[in-house]
């Protein structure tokens, strides 16, 4: 048996018991009378650094502060790794939905339930386990080991990219390691190797200076609600494309290989549209359901409003119409040049009898890191390691704003290697890790750094 | 000095008090706590009616009652006319706009201001004085005279069709003459010889069985706002029309004598669209204005809602889409047979990702009075005597239910002769009517009686 898996096996009954003492610190980033046990949280993810020898120190922000905790002894010619991750956690609402208190953590069915478990407290504690066995059964640590964690990200991460530009140099590393998201189902070692972006609009289309009597004005007077209808069917294709022009001028197409891999996938049409009670699938033409979640971009509406809409019949012809629409963006989509062009075309397409406003809203850049990375690649050999079977690599059709920030700022690739599982109800009543999930990726944590090492080496012997 | 004119002279003052006193009874028939003084209105046009002559009677409803009133001295072979009007009157709300009280009638600018000064009250008065007159004139009247007063018009007259087919005997008549409408401009007598119907309804769309993330599912499921746009948005085409097949077959086409009529009429694009603060008219290729107001059907979305529309940016997927939609019918259109279109071409182009439903409400038919019918010519001769001027035909882009209900089950047509003006503000704060139109209205109302029986016997010769 590996010295890490032996580690990880006599100390199990340990680490769980620090595991739901993490978890019971009540750490909801939003709610102002928990700002003092989020302050406890993330003194408890310092001295915990401490313990296991890591330099650890407190950084504050105007809002929740940041732990930032280092290990350089491999010295300046090893490699350097930061591992990324957030203490906070999401409000508890609707409470009574809850089977266990959120804040008493509780095992049943191999699962531990509680607020965080999953999202990121539970996948955080991990890493802490990880690091803790690689230093117990090493004498050195392969590479220096930096250590981020915040306590913000569920409430946007708000002084996380201040503290990333102000701090750059002490961030400095070749990879970025984090574990947020959820492998594709369980016993399935999942890497998430690409993000979509997001662009998001309102627009407000206005017509006459107030409402009309949709009999004395009918038929000569634009209606702003039609208008907008007929704007918005514009944005699409028959063939479900974008009709914004050089919509897709940047977009990295999908390679062969990813295509192949993503056919390889265990993933089922018919169980998908089951799952959400739908008669069939929806998308672009000529792509399969995955690559349409995940590797081609959208336009969705995402709220209409205008007019009469309460109960039964008022015949008004209303003066304004309102939309919000967002568009999902692909790697190496830009969400600065998307506003551009959509902005254009919306203004292009707007009908001379009305006047539009469009009012962006805060967007994210898509993600990308190469599934042939050494960060990538080590995570695979890692997570082959701890489960015994070959990971697979899939993308994510959300969007993590942080991780295009990590690449920009400090031009590291981020690897993203979640150990989370599609029905963890993050966010949700009855979040839960399972256990197994818990205690390989404790040892996916400790071998990640020795294999990214190796991977390193390799990329530049073939180099 | 023609005899009527010089009674009405001579009683101006009297009649005026009489008014007020009329409009002084609050008759706001939504209201359940003016029950009873609707019912003093009511008893007040009976005794008003008998007083001068007429057998007048209160015909209770399960809502407010109704008056009804005939003089049939003139015998079997004279004609006979049914004048209908309504006593109730819309609520008083927003009632700190009013200049002076809406139930203390007050004379500024050569206009009474009140609540019902124009619709209807002041205009059913009219007509009382009008018979009064006539009465007052002469030994005999010269055709048979029905009256009826109803007191729920304001709430949907409600109880009138089942009076009207429970009475038809009772109410059988020549013609029916309505004064309920209002006069194309100050100065200008107008006959109303047409009005648009209603069809009316909302639209359900459904896809997933609940929201879902634009992230997660974006690109891969229909999102029913999106197809709600693209449904609406090929309900017209481009040149303005109804794509519904077979919308326009039943349409009774503008005679060229109409369109010559209404392009002689006193009418300016320009000061339309400033009114209302437009920068050009929009509606169907080849209309004036006042034709696509009037004499062409129009489809309007009435109201749009679904997804998230408050404040800021939410990726949602929404899981359900809704639209209420009308159309404006025209003279021979069926709002059954609209209906039945409707519906079946809404469900053809309803994309099979999607579940829709269609709600109907309650419509309308158009109506149409020919200019040259025995009413409308009688109507032009006493308008031409009392005001000195030729008056106009024009149509109504409204619907006024009643007035298809009268021609449907009495077969008679209507004579719309309104004293009312664009500016009376009818249904808002300080609602009036200038004292010009309430005199030269009682004038016309007396005229019109002996014109009727003049045009009718022309007719006849005609034959």
């Amino acid at each position: 048996m590996h010295p890490i898996r032996s580690y990880v096996e006599s100390n199990k009954k340990r680490f769980l018991d620090e595991l739901k003492a993490f978890l019971h610190i009540e750490s909801i980033s939003t709610l102002p009378e928990q700002k003092q046990t989020c302050a406890e949280c993330a003194e408890y993810v310092r001295s915990e650094l401490a313990r296991i020898g890591f330099a650890a120190k407190i950084f504050p922000t105007v809002g929740h502060p940041i732990v930032y905790a280092e290990d350089l002894n491999a010295g300046t010619s090893a490699p350097t790794t930061l591992f990324y991750g957030h203490y906070d956690v999401q409000p508890v609402d609707p409470i009574a939905l809850w089977t266990t208190p959120p804040f008493e953590p509780s095992i049943r069915n191999e699962r531990l339930y509680a607020r965080g478990a999953a999202d990121d407290k539970g996948q955080v504690h991990l890493h802490l386990k990880g690091i803790e066995s690689l230093r117990a059964t090493r004498d050195s640590m392969p590479c220096n080991i930096k250590i981020l964690i915040e306590g913000e990200e569920e409430i946007g991460s708000t002084n996380l990219e201040k503290f990333l530009r102000e701090h750059a140099a002490m961030l400095a590393c070749d990879t970025v390691l984090i574990s947020d998201t959820a492998m594709l189902a369980p016993g399935i070692p999942t890497i998430t190797y690409g993000l979509r972006g997001l662009a998001y609009f309102e627009i407000t289309l206005t017509s006459a200076n107030s409402d009309l009597h949709s009999g004395m004005f009918g038929g000569a007077v634009e209606n702003p609600l039609n208008a907008l209808c007929s704007i918005i069917a514009r944005l699409k294709d028959e063939y479900g494309r974008v009709a914004v022009p050089h919509f897709y001028d940047d977009i990295l197409p999908l390679t062969p290989e990813e295509r192949k891999q993503f056919a390889s996938l265990p993933f089922s049409d018919e169980k998908f549209c089951a799952s959400i009670g739908i008669p069939s699938t929806r998308g672009e033409f000529g792509y399969s359901t995955l690559e349409r979640l995940w590797a081609r971009p959208t336009l969705d509406v995402n709220g209409i409003w205008g007019g009469f809409t309460g109960a039964g019949a008022k015949t008004v012809l209303p003066a304004i119409a309102h939309a919000k629409i967002s568009m999902r963006l692909v790697p190496n989509q830009s969400s600065k040049k998307i506003e551009q062009l959509f902005k254009e075309h919306i203004t292009n397409i707007t009908p001379p009898t009305t006047h539009v406003e469009i009012q962006p809203f805060h967007g994210g850049e898509p993600a990308l890191t190469p599934m042939d990375s050494p960060g990538n690649k080590a995570a695979q050999a890692a997570l082959r390691f701890a489960y015994g079977k070959e990971p697979v690599f899939i993308r994510d059709g959300g969007s993590i704003p942080i991780v295009p920030l990590f690449q920009n700022i400090l031009n590291a690739p981020v690897v993203l290697m979640g150990f989370g599982l599609p029905d963890e109800n993050a966010h949700a009543p009855d979040e839960n890790i399972l256990l197994e999930n818990y205690f390989l990726g404790i040892e996916s944590s400790a071998y990640f750094y020795e294999e990214f090492v190796k991977s390193l080496s390799k990329t530049h012997e073939a180099m």
